[in-house]
């Protein structure tokens, strides 16, 4: 059931693929020193550099460049932007790149005014910062489709010292002041990262829709990003280059993660929880995680969600209710959803991803339990998942 | 396909049943003299006028008051808004009603501070307001679900002299700051209003969901919509105090009509300028207009669009497609339509309305036809389907 709430997102979205020419009249209404962070360089060889730096060099911007964010932000590397970012006194950060440089820049502008340690503070103790602290107003131009980031103020940060990877869900001040979505810019992403986008954006979704046995709109809007998001999957694995596809899969990818089909919803995130710990001891990429577990825990939890999870096998892949018991349906679900994954190429174990047997434990006890889906697990459970998922 | 757009959607919605609470904080950031705008005075039956004076009083606004907005606002009541609006000097409306007075509340905006014929300009002409105009801010407390006007920039206007409904359609200057939207606001709505109002809302959706036969993300969302949208109703009409479908139907009424599914579709429309045509010559209740014509008009131009005719009835009313052809298909679907709008006591003919056969050529000529369906109607088409629909 929807409950009370506030729903206000303030970015403002250019999509398509003349997109980047709006990015001067986006860039036009921000400070004149810019902060611009990416990741590797791929954006050096697509031309997406080229089209940022003439933007920004049409709008009289001065430009400090951060580089080298990877895949799963560090907390050095937060350090290092945000000391660059206040001895530098940038205006605006402009992120160029997928949902780790999104984060990223999330992350610097909450920690480049606060004295203390933004890591302890933001992740570990989940503390928003205060109305009267500076924060530094962002942007984003996407090349990648999955994480939502580019509309929403979700910023997750990995400590390799620890072996944590948090995430931080910041208000809508934190959110990006506009986003620039081109599906073009996201064809040079390597297959296999297309790939962990889209599984990464199916998961989303799944993780707010396991949860109640109520009537909310919610869920029938979760439903139909499923759909779209799965149909869109099978051409793009084929034909990377096909706009209508890619196209859908990026608008899906930003409404599966900005606060709306989250309203009345409690939100279950254990494959975020257990894909994350994945992510801390192996560095695997983030999708690739979710992909790799998401069968053995919805196999395991969903005796206490039977209902929800048959209606999934019905609405979401078709499944004919007739001759089958909710059990029957539920588990038929997951198979699709099993298969699916296989037919995408995403990764179906966690073997594949740097996990061996010995490692188990140890991630294990990295893993945050939250008691938010259909049922608590312990300790002894995420072992159990983890093993089945190898 | 989603081509290339701007999304950008900044009313702040207060959501739930303790929404009333919020209308303080809302309003400590508008202008201290509030028009405020309203009907025919249920409000002061139902509490809702009290709850909202006691935020303005509580909030130091000085208000002035401008009921009697009626369902189908004129041209005249228009002026007699923009009249007092300007010579008050207001700095912000707050429209407490339905869809009407929100719609009305945009028109006075708009047409305050404008010299000339803002009938002719904004709505015949179909102008947009200059930047530099100025314009007065708005917010919403809704108490009807159904026209989505909360959350967009839409204003439908009644010229009685020539017997024309025009709605137009503003930018996001003219969307409301916020609205609050409490399910409980709209217990006290008639039943027949409420019908009235659910079968707007499937109609928004329906009139963006036909057209094109790509593949696009904004249709698998319209089907999430549709699917919620029907459950909730068969709830309501029979437990209209049931808060749980009556909140999915206030959700699902903003997220039908406020810029979201329409991305990547040309919208037909019709249907609202039969409706709409009805209206200024019976002033017969909006949603009801919509209903009696739907059947009929469905069913002729299903024939042009059979493949997505034939999804409706699979997707949204769960119409196995097996032994079926795309043409069975589709009728079924409108047929599955045509009871429903007959289960939730929608209305079922435009005779019922007030329409005679005498009228039909005149009801006709009022017709604005567009080409953005599947199929551009001729004028004789307009008579068929409305003596269709008697």
């Amino acid at each position: 059931m929807l409950g009370n709430f506030i729903y206000s997102n303030p970015t403002k979205l250019y999509f398509g693929d003349h997109a980047r020419h709006h990015l001067e009249e986006a860039l036009a209404h921000v400070g004149h020193k810019v902060l611009l962070t990416y990741g590797g360089g791929s954006i050096k060889r697509n031309g997406v550099y080229d089209d940022v730096m003439a933007a920004l060099a049409a709008t009289g911007k001065e430009v400090v460049e951060l580089p080298g964010v990877m895949p799963n932000p560090t907390v050095e590397k937060l350090l290092e932007g945000a000391h660059l970012a206040r001895t530098a006194d940038v205006d605006f950060i402009l992120a160029v790149g997928g949902g780790s440089t999104v984060d990223y820049a999330k992350a610097v502008s909450v920690a480049a005014w606060y004295d203390g340690d933004p890591w302890q503070r933001f992740w570990v103790n989940q503390e928003e910062p205060l109305a009267a602290e500076r924060v530094i107003p962002l942007g984003a131009v996407l090349t990648m489709a999955g994480t939502g980031s580019e509309m929403n103020g979700g910023s997750v940060i990995t400590d390799t010292a620890s072996s944590m990877k948090i995430g931080k869900v910041f208000g809508e001040r934190m959110m990006p002041r506009f986003a620039v979505l081109n599906p073009r810019y996201t064809f040079s992403v390597p297959k296999r990262q297309m790939v962990a986008g889209i599984f990464d954006i199916m998961s989303h979704i799944m993780e707010q829709y396991f949860s109640g046995d109520d009537d909310c709109t919610s869920d029938y809007l979760a439903e139909g990003l499923m759909r779209s998001v799965i149909a869109s999957s099978r051409v793009a694995v084929n034909d990377p280059e096909n706009y209508e596809a890619r196209s859908n899969i990026m608008w899906s990818a930003t409404w599966a993660l900005n606060t709306l089909i989250c309203q009345g919803k409690k939100e279950d995130w254990m494959v975020h929880m257990i894909g994350h710990a994945i992510s801390a001891h192996t560095d695997a990429t983030h999708g690739m995680t979710l992909a790799a577990v998401s069968p053995a825990y919805y196999r395991h939890v969903c005796r206490y969600g039977l209902k929800r999870f048959a209606r999934f096998a019905r609405v979401v892949w078709d499944i004919p209710a007739q001759g089958r018991t909710d059990e029957q349906l539920a588990h038929a679900g997951i198979d699709a959803l099993a298969a699916w994954i296989k037919e995408i190429g995403a990764a179906t174990s966690i073997a594949s991803l740097g996990v061996t047997p010995a490692m188990i434990e140890d991630v294990a006890s990295s893993v945050i339990i939250f008691d938010s889906g259909y049922h608590k697990l312990s300790h002894q459970e995420v072992v159990d998942i983890l093993q089945a998922s190898l």
